[in-house]
């Protein structure tokens, strides 16, 4: 596979330099929380005390998974294709949250058992009319696997050459919770019933059906925890692994990604496994109500933004935290500071 | 005093309309998470199916406090006057992000110790240079304290007038966590212990100064809990009595309330004492890392949309939750129902 060379953000004098920066302001020692931190850390990616966000764009990577014929979703597998017309026509929430922070929105097809007409929003990047059922089959071949990731990279830097420099993910995949909790519980190292949910609201017969599916599927295929490739082949769908490409290729780029869901998050595991620097770019936006995806941020020690008890994908989770990264670049930009604005520091 | 008409926003009929609105949009049942609590809400208090956000504005309340003189803060009382100048010039936290949110930013001096000129932000309430310090006396009479809460009522309602349907309340005064503890402890009924934090960033050392002080002036007060206007007078500040008037005067013209931090929720405490029903105008915006807050919308029943570690007041919390409740509205506005948009529902 081709190689990414991603570097820590780690900057020592700079990171000093941002803080000298933030304690200058018209404001208690520490008062902004989380700002602050998000405000450090983005002027870590950007390796600079000015840090400023362009053309946030979002790309909402869908697919179809051979495993939803097994009955892991309430919703039949024609749902996927069903919500790419609706992201295309605008309806759906995504649509909503990204006209609200004014982000570029591109849904990008990457393998949904349908076939689109050419639209605006629309990028073609269809591997195949879904993936093989990994109940029974690896879910794409390691080539595929590989395709996939490459594909997804070149999206990315493509949208960061027109002038985008903070990237949120998102998805749509009829079956694709069971997906990315095959990939938590081999790449965590974690039991699968930790790793299975509802996903879009299964309800106890059915989660059980799922963790039944699922727990025969892991002990089919005997894959290597230490391969992520492998265990992405397996149990991902080109979705995921257009995302994994996707996250690599902007950490490379320097750009801020937004982490939105449990999906998007299981694809992030993957990319930290192969590169782990590619978590120092991530910003957390939600941790989602789908089980697992606290358990799978704490395994990434990520402190998500916002807890609004969402499990909807889309990537609506990573629009909805946006402000909060601007609120960050905000206040390091334009608050004055003690001495400009004649305000008196602490006493003691 | 005067009296306000306060209704409750229940309305069951409205209440299903709104859920049935919900589930009709193409994402599985509940999956908006908070959003969707949100948005029956905001529908209740302006009692449609289809909200809207008008003018969301913002009021800072400054005023300076007696009790500032025992050591209470490691601030000197001067930097509240420094602080509405910065806010006048625009370059307090609380400028940057009420700019980011298009918020309308008044500045009302309620009884800041300093002389300010005319300008086009500052709303001059002013009722003195600051209250008495409640370890020798109540902070203001009971005239004062009824005089302050009908001006607050009076400012929010000329808001209200020039089309906000939005309104957050913040705060600035040197003291103020004192007088919000106070509050607090007898409105609450907790040991004081319990009520007091570190205000703007107070040391071990002084945080038991600050203890030790507040013990004093409850013990030497002898307040009827069940009396929050006497309470207020005696541990209140001109800012914080402002605020139950513009709290209870914006409830009764219907008007979504965002809270902020601890002396904003200390002033609903009040408000609330008196009427209930002003509760359910309100949503919860922040929780501050301020010890003692998150007790306080505990006692309140209040979940909180953000947690994000900010102690800084100023409104800061309440705006940046703001973009929440744009989503909340926009997503039941916009988004398309299964039905308009061709997607198959749930299979089970």
């Amino acid at each position: 596979m081709q190689t990414f060379h991603i570097e820590p953000v780690k900057n020592p004098s700079l990171q000093a330099a941002l803080l000298q920066k933030i304690n200058q302001k018209t404001k208690p020692l520490g008062a902004l929380g989380r700002l602050e931190v998000l405000a450090v850390q983005l002027g870590l990616i950007q390796q600079t005390e000015h840090p400023a966000l362009q053309q946030q764009t979002m790309l909402v990577f869908a697919g179809d998974h051979g495993i939803a014929a097994e009955g892991v979703s309430p919703y039949p597998q024609a749902v996927t294709a069903q919500m790419v017309l609706n992201f295309l026509n605008g309806g759906a929430a995504i649509n909503v949250f990204a006209r609200q922070h004014d982000f570029q929105l591109h849904i990008v097809d990457s393998g949904v058992n349908a076939v689109f007409q050419p639209h605006p929003m629309l990028i073609d990047a269809k591997l195949g009319m879904g993936t093989m059922s990994f109940l029974h089959h690896p879910a794409m071949t390691q080539a595929e696997c590989e395709q996939a990731i490459m594909r997804g990279a070149e999206i990315a830097r493509d949208t960061i050459t027109q002038g985008c420099n903070v990237l949120a993910l998102g998805e749509m995949g009829i079956g694709n919770t069971s997906s990315a909790s095959c990939l938590m519980s081999v790449l965590c190292g974690l039991p699968l019933h930790q790793c299975v949910g509802r996903g879009t609201g299964l309800n106890d017969k059915g989660l059980q059906h799922k963790l039944s599916v699922l727990t025969t599927a892991l002990q089919t295929h005997h894959v290597n925890h230490k391969d992520p490739l492998q265990v992405l082949a397996v149990f991902g769908g080109f979705e995921v692994a257009m995302m994994v490409g996707a996250l690599l290729a902007a950490a490379e780029a320097r750009t801020t990604l937004l982490i939105d869901g449990f999906i998007a998050t299981s694809a992030l595991l993957v990319a930290a496994k192969l590169y782990p620097a590619v978590v120092d770019y991530c910003v957390f936006a939600h941790c989602s109500d789908e089980s697992g995806h606290g358990v799978m941020l704490a395994h990434l020690n990520a402190q998500p933004l916002l807890h609004l008890s969402l499990r909807l994908g889309e990537g609506t989770g990573a629009v909805l935290a946006y402000p909060l990264l601007q609120s960050a670049v905000a206040f390091l930009n334009e608050m004055a500071s003690f001495e400009s604005a004649g305000v008196s520091g602490q006493l003691q």
